[in-house]
């Protein structure tokens, strides 16, 4: 009478059981797997089956009648709708679709659509750029978080710039840890920092400005601005940080974009010296800088230098920092300090770019960092990602030595590893092979400028989410990626 | 021999006393009006002081002692620190600056240099779009958020579309509720509606290229595609919706955006034969049309009309939704739906504007509505909504007759009002003075493109966050305002 329709199913620990029924049993009925008309089984004999309580089969049951998915007949049971099915598949119709087809799309779209976008594989162990999230205090986290949603007003609409309590609670942050000046007004919160770098393209940038950068780079700040589009022209590195020596002595620039504390990703950190040089050379050709702080809350052995923001008070400096390492992605909160003349054009563009960030994730983070749990858990992170460091570095020197040089400083959650051979997109892919993390060094560098150097072959490998008691292993499959080529 | 620092200070009862005794001490060191070097009392003395528990003083102080606020001196008890205040005070330096010494900006920004961001007095009664947020089930989002919270890959990244399981759950909703016609993989999450028009804007348009638009229409998609910047050009409407008569015959426009379920703000709802008539002519004149599909959950009366983008399976159609009105606006997530063949492109553009959106909110969200609470949640709201706009209908014609005319089609979270008398700046601002809030119609209208119509003075007020029994009170302060004027 009633056919059996999730036999051979096996649930997953990592979400409930309700949920899986749910989506098993919807996801079959849409995709015609489960015809329309179809008798289900009692919700005690579907139990029975799947080993699972009644009630949970109850409550499933209940929610695809809301969706209007089954409907019961009275005495005879659950029945599968009609008429479902046929709107959930006459979607087919569009796979056919020919891009000639529609209308036509942006010139710089046009030029990406055969290009998939890489997928970040970023649970794999030596991920970039993930800091370790088991380490964070979710309990913590989500006392505050409660307590905030309890917050009605929280839940709307609070204002572009974001919550003053933040702005307060990052200004102090900043002023104390990073000498960085200024007043609370003068941030603005955004959804992290890859939407801190599209809002300053918007605001300072025309389309074809010349943006100067450090090569290799940060490829999210060279996306947003290519993206505006603007011209990137590369400034060489030397011992892994910005070369002041060479910028340029006329150049029709409009801003540069720089990583100082922690260059990203080779990892050398400009002195007080260099910082004032390039400030300098700024305020002298009347260009922006945009600092990065990157990795600045990571240095191991030593405070960091002060932010070139705070180093003048007539500076032409938008300073940037963001959340997602020092706490977790996910969180999406970064901001900007600019100047206060220009908080208002800022505004005007985070509005029309993408509005509001959230008040209640705002209000949960700055009541974390206002109960100090925010410059513990820096404190904790520091110590935990030290250890991961020496680690790693130990790991490396003893294993990969002969066959790649390791740039380390002493700070971050990662670490590039050189060689000649084998090439590094072919090694990145063997390494995913092995369930091995890495990004190939040579995505750091401009497209354009890949001259090929001796710096510009290698892995950068991220330490931040991966356990001490893998490593060995890890580095072991790359010592065998990098020794096949020998 | 030691000061009150806090003498007169009052608590407030939304936050906690030690976020505030922390927040009120830091700033008085920081601002120098406690002076470094001045000793503080000591705990039990401050606690007994400002009748709070000593624990509470204690671990404000140890907050402060880890920021280096404070420092304790063996047996004299806690000092005021050197230094901190002469950090602090000079970024006074930066107010000095003028816009001519620091480095030129975009040529959008500078005409925008002397506009203030109007602010959303959104806590006001009456401010349009916030729905009910007392209404919202916090207990069940926060078990739900916990949960998500403790999966530790949901802090990281996940991937720049948004997670599956969020995707399958909106798809769902999409084919039952609304006859889209997608599969998961066309559907694009973004934080919230802004950011998604933003994105079309990035990805179909060039600059300079034309748009069309509803007149009055959505400010945020008029801010959206100037900023790219592209051309506005005006469609008129009738009877509160777009005139499908107006559509231009010859026209080198590139998109059509619009709200035919709901026209935003006049809320005229466009039918079957009008819906079939657009599609027709978007697809003679190879035209995308941006369906934002606002308030389709709110209609009080009957099943609204099914949405464009599935009434044929080759519809140059994208569709935009957000949950910012079905759950609260603070929650950031929207989403679009495209035709498969641009999935890539618009990926490529989410990841140079914005990055990921958060796969933990995501994972929330998909359990909310696999659980069944979102339909649960509409159901209930559509109730309340139906209930306050029955109460403000009844009103408005009671006690505005005459004065006003009243334009209230039996959906959303909003009603306007057209008069002829007062100017609606002018009765927004007076409004505003007696604590009611609202916009004025005029802003809703293209700024070239305000002929003097008897249609185009008026206001929008919002009952989505306003409980029924203030409405007597708010609708007498109207009409003290456009009485005033006859």
């Amino acid at each position: 009478m009633s056919i059996h329709p999730l036999a051979g199913f096996s649930f997953r620990t990592d979400q409930s059981l309700q949920h899986q029924l749910r989506q098993a049993l919807s996801q079959k009925i849409l995709n015609g797997e489960i015809a329309a008309g179809t008798q289900l089984p009692s919700s005690r004999k579907l139990a029975q089956d799947l080993g699972l309580g009644r009630n949970t089969v109850t409550m499933v049951y209940d929610q695809l009648k809301q969706e209007g998915l089954i409907r019961s007949k009275q005495g005879a049971g659950m029945f599968v709708s009609e008429g479902i099915q046929a709107r959930f598949q006459s979607e087919q119709g569009l796979e056919n679709l020919e891009m000639a087809d529609l209308p036509p799309i942006s010139n710089s779209s046009q030029k990406l659509l055969k290009t998939p976008v890489s997928s970040q594989a970023a649970s794999l162990p030596f991920a970039v750029g993930v800091p370790d999230l088991k380490a964070f205090p979710d309990k913590i986290w989500n006392r505050l978080q409660r307590a905030a949603n309890q917050r009605p007003h929280l839940l709307g609409y609070t204002g572009i710039q974001g919550l003053l309590e933040l702005r307060i609670a990052i200004a102090e942050y900043l002023q104390l840890s990073r000498a960085v000046k200024c007043q609370p007004d003068q941030i603005i919160v955004t959804a992290g920092a890859q939407a801190a770098l599209s809002l300053v393209s918007q605001t300072l940038l025309n389309p074809g400005d010349k943006v100067l950068i450090e090569n290799p780079g940060y490829q999210g700040a060279m996306r947003a601005f290519s993206s505006r589009p603007c011209n990137l022209e590369a400034i060489p590195l030397k011992n892994s940080k910005l070369d002041i020596s060479k910028l340029p002595s006329r150049t029709h620039a409009k801003l540069l974009y720089c990583t100082p504390t922690h260059q990203y990703p080779l990892g050398g950190i400009l002195d007080s010296s260099e910082r004032l040089q390039l400030l300098h050379w700024a305020r002298q050709h009347n260009i922006w800088l945009l600092e990065d702080d990157y990795d600045s809350e990571y240095h191991f052995n030593s405070k960091p230098f002060p932010a070139i923001q705070g180093m003048d008070t007539r500076s032409p400096v938008i300073y940037l920092g963001s959340f997602s390492k020092t706490l977790f992605p996910a969180l999406r909160l970064g901001y900007l300090v600019v100047p206060s003349q220009l908080v208002d054009v800022f505004l005007h563009a985070k509005r029309n770019m993408s509005g509001e960030t959230s008040p209640a994730l705002e209000a949960t983070l700055a009541e974390f960092i206002s109960e100090g749990h925010f410059y513990r858990h820096l404190r904790k992170m520091r110590t935990l990602y030290h250890t991961k460091w020496l680690e790693l570095t130990q790991l490396c020197e003893t294993y990969l030595q002969g066959y790649a040089s390791i740039l380390a400083s002493q700070a971050g959650m990662h670490m590039v590893l050189t060689f000649d051979y084998p090439n590094d997109k072919t090694a990145v892919n063997e390494l995913v092979a092995l369930g091995v993390h890495s990004k190939p060094l040579s995505n750091y560098f401009l497209p354009d400028i890949k001259e090929a150097t001796d710096q510009n072959n290698g892995l950068v490998i991220g330490f931040g989410n991966t356990p001490t008691r893998l490593m060995p292993e890890l580095v072991h499959k790359i010592r065998l990626v990098l020794t096949q080529s020998h």
